[in-house]
């Protein structure tokens, strides 16, 4: 309250130890008698297991335990469906997947010990491709399911009706490719059972409550007998909450073992064990009137669920849904699917399925402007939902920030001197283009809860600990949390210590997931640091004889506000635990949002703030070679309020980059369901020479329900990049490519066809 | 409440980890980059440090660090008085101060770097007996202080008046050893420092807020920099109390090499290192009227404090007056001073001052009851005191079992038959002896706060975990707390986790001091118990549409008493949070005693409840080789209420064999100033062929304010054993030995002594 803490620019509190490479990620982490783990993988996409033998492998010396998928437990484990044993059993039902694993001494011999390890398999037609593991008569992946593993059908107000009132109607079919997660940091784990019959898991977990529930049911063990801490993260990006196999393989042999056990991807193993972002196919049909009211709007989602449910289906739900609130939408409906196909699982990816449809929406969008001659930021701005309106899907916009972001974005880029003006040269032609998203800050979609405990306890020195379960995965979360409870009570950011998450002292909560810990844990921070702040003034008050509302707290220090009396927060601190009936100051506080689980027809206001973003760029496209550059790039964020403008700024960029990445560079290849690509060689994600200085805008909304009025800042700005960049591609040149990514060949071909066109047309 | 688990004999909570070898100790901890430390002393007890020459040291290959006094900080440590920096600076005080300190690759490295320091010493004379310490003109170890380290007077009632209506009186001298704490695992520290200022510090303490306070004092450096974390301990006894200089020389070395640091003492180092307990000679002066009433005591007591000043001071202040709220005393008077010598500095031990005068007092009054011709026992018991008295130093005796402890005593050892028979042959004597002892539990002398804050967390499988920073050094109360909260909550023990004291995330405490754990914080985990109880109790009433008041748990399911309506504790946990509003069920209560600090004159109710226990031995003197031999040995316990007996058990008989060991064979020695049997082939403590099978017997006396009526059951058993077997010394032969230890040659030199004085009188 009175220290102006909000709205600083601070360093992120772990910024110094990773700068000096003195942060221990979990691959840095060794303990007494550590066994270092290594997995066998499958070779085929699908197949049955005919035969194993590890008893070579087990002959090894160095080599301390070899498990197979008939080791493991039998109860299957899953985020939302449970399908997965720890290692694979019978089959196989995907190149990558895991059939058995070693811990040895070191890591060479675990390598040795797997090349000794012999598989018969007996191959099985692989189904890679959505749409045909869907026809009847597929192979089925897992009996009985028609290799549906999700659907979602949406239908509200009156389609058809809509459709028949527009004075243009656009449909097209969009194609989405997977995205790694790409953190630098791969997964890992290191995994101690203790000699009381507890585990104890080390590992980069965007949500440690979540990674011990799905351990529990892995290991077929009590939830109590795990504690799992998180690590210092080298970047999660979804990529990171509990759909990977390597922390139940870790406990697994950990357990097997009886001694600690560290097992860490490579990158190539990060490649085929991370949950990879969402590849999807979607039809899109929309209809606008004349004046731009978008009055109808008709979509098919098929989504690639690979050959296990992760979180997927959730996100073919977000897809299906997510970004109708974006606008005053009256008739929509919506049927998504998600397909078992045999290749790597998909998964949780910044953005949660809300890119699957933000491409598409935004292309559409620009197309119908111009069907009905006028302008994209228009047609956006004439539907732009606004602060108080419930969307069709039944949220309540407490703040939004949509329409301003898109005028600062449209003004940024130099919108109007530069949209359909044909710029560029005869090869290198220049355009621009404008794209917009919406995003949840907070979910009430998991249980019938959203909430954060925040546990504040003060030191006899002043300092404080903040004790959470909330992850900071890289984003910054945890020194946005220690900025709200310094501004709170009043001392300095450096006397706040908050500690890496652990289970067995934190409370409960969901981690690092929707854009929700500045909102959620943010609101809980506030209300623990003022019950701390009662406590610490009373006690103050005593001291001075003064009365609690009479003093003030700033930079660590108590005083009778118009005076130089005062006491230092330490003082305060003793004087509250010294006395008769004394304790040390500490307050857990719980805020849990104002929200409702949605309703069987999937209607509610699930998330307490939903945040903005609009972006327009500039591209050149070389139509000698299809390479697309990127000009300029200006994205405005709606935070709602920036708690850390230099941590929002990160954020978007951040997100940005991953934006592009998808549109241009990323996609997982397979050759006959096998993946040809896993390293950084040969997947592409963005350069710094391949981006530009990237600009992005803060816009306050200040939303009602945000701590200072702030909302989430990390998801909402990747969602416009693919369309606001495909937009700006047709500007250029006149083709549009609804294929991502918008590779050199992909581009050069619509350019190709364009020109055949033309010359039919001639 | 419900479950019945209170009186119930269960083995400890860590006992199959210790049993199977799988417990880690701080000496099994590695971590990454760890480097090994070693510590150089002195090898005078008394020198000026002329010149310190590290060159060759440092050079060697592996060294990373090699600090001297000159390098640590100018701020001095210590728990009562600030006396000592992290190394010696300029002087060493004894033979054994740490005057450098190595961190290197290995602990070969290490060792062999230690040899490459040269020391040139200027040698000064040493003060090596506490009464010449004190006398004008001794050479001053600390300057200014006159070697008097504390000094206590204490006179109630009127001394003179009293002596003036004995019917006897007797006056005597007694002298006492040092004894080492003896404990399996030599103390030691892993010291990490983080990449963002911080450092985490791994130990095996008695109270992990108590070390992170010392640690900053030594360290200079704010205490809410250090993370403080209890490793399992193998046995305190006083020893791990936060005074030794372990923690902070291994803090220090990895401050400065910037990388994790391990030191271990081996035994030699542990005995230098150790605080041992405190040697003292008494002068004891009491008088009895003829019916037995105690009328008069006056005491003086010369303690030795070695060096420096650890905690000493108290236990000179509880040596003066502890004893005396033993008996229904009026006129006492006692001066305690303590001197400063050029040896191993003193420090808690078990009993804590208290066995210095136990051991005099209990001779004392075998001696006057033979002057009055009264059995000694009915000696003791005419004076004891009974619950409900207020005893001359004001304390509240809210229970006293000492009368039933006396006569379950004599009558276990068959004392009727056996005091004064003259048992035994012609050499080999018998004879039996009695002594009792009182102890607080709890002590509100360190601050105006003597209070415990439990935390506890009910996880989503209805298992619970228990935060708190009391330690378990062995004695069992992490068992007993988990008892408490199991037979609270109506859950298994088994699903009750407690974690290790831990400063970043347990709320603040003392730790495991004053037989304080199970009366204290068993209060605080009764009434944190009670209300998670309270809140799975609403939650299940809601579920279950029932009042919580027609609710009971047990066995980890809540029930509609009278019907098998019902739901699990991890239903009712989930269907907590899982709602509007809802949290993880969790509640932090904190229980202060009503207790007072002692006034100015040393007069209050410092203690929530106190403990009695009283022994009988019979032993067998071999009068030819001096030998005594403990034949039988029963210790009644009044611990108010056995919350598990096994464990109370374990303490009276541990406690008592301390005793024994006191009494019979421990003594630091000594060659001018240096310690001669650091090891324990020289240094004998009890082993099982010296010790009967001792029995032990628990007294229920119900505190008012013990939870279940419990008080400490950790010390009061280590009061009797010299005075009970001194006295069954005299019992057998006539002799009487008031010099600890009891050794043969003190025994052979009395019998002759006590020939030729028969002679003579012949």
């Amino acid at each position: 309250m009175t220290s102006g803490l909000i709205g600083v620019s601070i360093p992120q509190i772990t910024g110094r130890e990773k700068v000096v490479g003195r942060a221990q990620y979990v691959g840095d982490l060794k303990v007494a008698g550590m066994l270092h783990g290594k997995v066998l993988r499958s070779p085929y996409p699908h197949a049955r297991i005919l035969h194993l033998d590890t008893s070579r492998s087990r002959a090894l010396r160095g080599v301390k335990v070899v498990v197979t998928g008939d080791d493991t437990p039998q109860r299957r484990w899953g985020l939302i469906k449970k399908e997965r044993r720890i290692l694979a059993a019978d089959k196989v039902r995907f190149a990558g997947e895991e059939v058995a694993a070693v811990a040895a001494v070191d890591e060479a011999t675990a390598l040795d010990a797997l090349e000794l390890i012999r598989v018969e398999y007996d191959e099985l037609p692989a189904v890679l491709v959505p749409q045909l593991a869907l026809e009847p008569g597929a192979p089925e992946i897992h009996a009985g399911t028609g290799n549906l593993a999700y659907e979602i059908r949406v239908e509200r107000g009156d389609v058809e009706a809509g459709f028949n009132s527009a004075a243009a109607v656009y449909e097209a079919s969009y194609e989405m490719s997977y995205q790694y997660p790409g953190y630098m940091e791969p997964m890992g784990t290191l995994a101690v059972p203790d000699g009381n019959g507890r585990i104890t898991v080390w590992t980069p977990t965007a949500g440690v409550f979540v990674a011990r529930a799905r351990l529990a049911e892995a290991l077929d063990i009590p939830i109590s007998q795990i504690r799992v801490i998180q690590t210092v993260t080298g970047g999660g990006f979804g990529g990171k909450n509990s759909e990977d196999a390597n922390t139940p393989i870790a406990a697994f042999l950990a357990l097997k073992a009886g001694r600690p056990v560290r097992l860490v991807n490579n990158r190539l193993e990060d490649f085929l064990a991370a949950p990879a972002g969402l590849p999807a196919r979607v039809w899109l049909k929309m209809g606008v009137t004349r004046t731009g009211e978008i009055v109808a709007k008709d979509s098919i989602v098929v989504a690639d669920n690979g050959a296990y449910t992760g979180l997927a289906p959730a996100m073919v739900h977000v897809a299906a849904m997510r970004s109708d609130s974006m606008h005053r939408l009256k008739n929509v409906r919506s049927h998504g699917r998600l397909a078992f196909t045999n290749k790597i699982p998909s998964g949780a990816f910044r953005g949660f399925g809300n890119p699957q449809m933000g491409f598409p929406l935004n292309s559409h969008l620009t197309v119908l402007a111009e069907m009905i001659g006028m302008d994209p930021v228009d047609l956006h701005l004439r539907n732009a939902i606004q602060s108080g309106d419930t969307s069709i899907h039944g949220w309540q916009i407490g703040s939004s920030g949509l329409t301003e972001c898109l005028q600062r974005a449209r003004k940024a880029i130099g919108w109007t001197g530069k949209y359909k003006r044909q710029r560029g040269d005869a090869v290198r032609k220049r355009g621009v283009g404008i794209a917009a998203g919406i995003h949840v800050s907070g979910n009430r979609e998991i249980q019938n809860w959203d909430g954060s405990t925040i546990d504040i306890k003060i030191n006899e020195d002043g300092g404080a600990t903040l004790i959470t379960g909330e992850s900071d995965v890289g984003q910054g979360s945890s020194t946005v949390l220690v900025q709200i409870c310094a501004n709170e009570l009043g001392i300095p950011i450096e006397h706040i210590n908050i500690i890496n998450p652990d289970t067995d002292v934190a409370p409960f909560c969901y981690g690092a997931i929707a854009s929700r810990v500045t909102i959620i844990a943010g609101n809980a921070v506030v209300r623990a640091a003022r019950a701390v702040r009662e406590k610490l003034l009373s006690a103050a008050a005593e001291k001075l004889e003064a009365s609690p509302g009479d003093l003030t707290i700033e930079n660590g220090l108590i005083q009778v506000i118009g005076s130089d009396h005062g006491i230092t927060v330490a003082e305060a601190a003793r004087a509250h635990i010294f006395r008769a009936g004394g304790e040390a100051v500490s307050a857990r506080v719980t805020y849990d949002p104002p929200t409702v689980m949605s309703d069987k027809n999937n209607y509610g206001n699930v998330a307490p703030a939903y945040s903005f973003a609009a972006q327009a760029v500039e591209v050149e496209v070389d139509t000698e070679t299809g390479q697309v550059r990127l000009l300029d790039s200006y994205t405005a964020d709606d935070c709602g309020r920036a708690i850390n403008p230099m941590a929002v700024h990160g954020q978007t960029n951040g997100a940005v980059v991953q934006g592009i990445g998808w549109a241009l560079y990323e996609n997982l290849q397979f050759d006959e369901g096998r993946l040809v690509n896993g390293n950084f060689a040969d997947y592409t994600i963005p350069t710094a020479d391949s981006v530009p200085r990237l600009r992005s805008g803060i816009v306050e909304s200040n939303d009602p329900n945000g701590p200072y009025g702030a909302k989430g800042a990390s998801e909402t700005a990747i969602l416009p990049p693919p369309g606001a960049i495909a937009n700006a591609i047709q500007d250029a040149t006149g083709v549009r490519i609804n294929s991502l990514p918008i590779t050199p060949e992909k581009v050069l071909a619509a350019l190709r066809a364009q020109r055949t066109e033309g010359k039919r047309g001639a």
